[in-house]
């Protein structure tokens, strides 16, 4: 049987927009700014990802909970929202409880029981994961939870999906890599993952010249897809 | 006299967004699928500066007139507009005849004639770069173009800035870095640059741990501030 086909012994997760809905704190922020919830989370979710990319080219790595945090505070400031220590807290507190999306958690118990292994590997520093992964209930289902926070350079970086490679201890050829960033699921592949992306929105697919092995709609179509084939 | 504070020997020009208004294909954009020029040239620009911050992480460098078609594609898909190759044609011949800002042919050239060194540093390929400047009759004014094209990187990594200091023979504390490109001018100053920021549109400071040495509005006001003390 050719190995590139085989079935994957471990499954790889993004945790921002992937398992968990970085928009869940719109509802908040408009409260806070009737009518600017979405524009606020837009623009603060762009401006986390963007700080992410030029810190870790300019190696000027800080944790993502700093980087998330001056992504509010630009936001904010761009779109003249006063944006006092009060707000400030209640926003980023808001971040560590994010929803997950609907069908993460039956999608993750299928998973388990077939016995694939689960991980996370996430731009997340470990003081933003841990309460985030608990809040949600995925402790039991997540074997294992990998930050970025070590190597000290954010994503598409080869050197963060080799993390997973390293402390997995399962080569990347047999590793399925998902995320619904699609950025993310081409530097996987990039790599040398198997990946899945999870096109939620029906997003074209970006052109950065490598691109996801499938396209899938939600995290309930992966079972079928890594099923382990009746021997 | 401390030599931190003496005038710039030399000044190095972002191209893009700085001296040369990527939005004014906007016109065209607009010939084109009416009503949708603006929001098409936003997210063209948006998705060629994150291509090619994505690419230069992921070490696919591919040059910059690749990245801009790829990162047009991507903002017709996504807007659902069709793009055939003549369109295509067009849109990429306009990016090769960018205007300029408008003070920046005298602002240029009132520098120039103060003796101070005028180069070029742009993520463009030589060969965008070489019909831009022509066009714009920017050659008598700018003695030296560099593009990052031989690092295979673009900005904000380091090695960017470093070519200018190699290829002036200039050190880099008498180098002031001019760009409107708020994390560009963070980037040069993270490398050592003195920089300016352009900051035409009244933006907030980007929180990357940098900032700029002097913020401006054009590039008219840069002869006050690297004016050579009367000896």
């Amino acid at each position: 049987m050719d190995k590139s086909l085989s079935p994957p012994r471990a499954l790889v997760f993004d945790a921002y927009g992937t398992l968990f809905d970085v928009h869940s704190v719109v509802e908040l922020c408009d409260e806070l700014w009737p009518g600017k919830g979405l524009l606020l989370s837009q623009l603060w979710r762009a401006k986390q990802l963007e700080y992410s990319w030029l810190r870790s080219l300019m190696r000027r790595y800080q944790d993502f909970a700093q980087v998330t945090d001056a992504a509010l505070g630009y936001a904010c400031a761009a779109l003249g929202l006063a944006l006092d220590s009060g707000r400030r807290r209640r926003l980023i507190a808001a971040y560590r409880e994010l929803a997950t999306f609907p069908e993460v958690l039956d999608a993750l118990a299928a998973l388990k029981a077939s016995k694939i292994r689960l991980a996370i590997l996430s731009n997340g520093s470990p003081a933003m994961l841990r309460p985030l992964v608990a809040h949600a209930g995925l402790g039991g289902l997540i074997g294992t939870v990998l930050s970025v926070d070590p190597g000290k350079i954010y994503k598409p970086a080869p050197a963060v999906y080799r993390l997973a490679v390293t402390r997995l201890r399962v080569p990347k050829r047999s590793i399925g890599f998902v995320s619904s960033n699609c950025w993310d699921a081409c530097g996987a592949k990039s790599f040398g993952f198997r990946t899945y992306w999870i096109n939620r929105s029906g997003a074209p697919v970006d052109a950065l010249g490598v691109v996801p092995d499938h396209v899938i709609r939600g995290l309930d179509e992966l079972q079928a897809l890594v099923r382990v084939p009746a021997s």
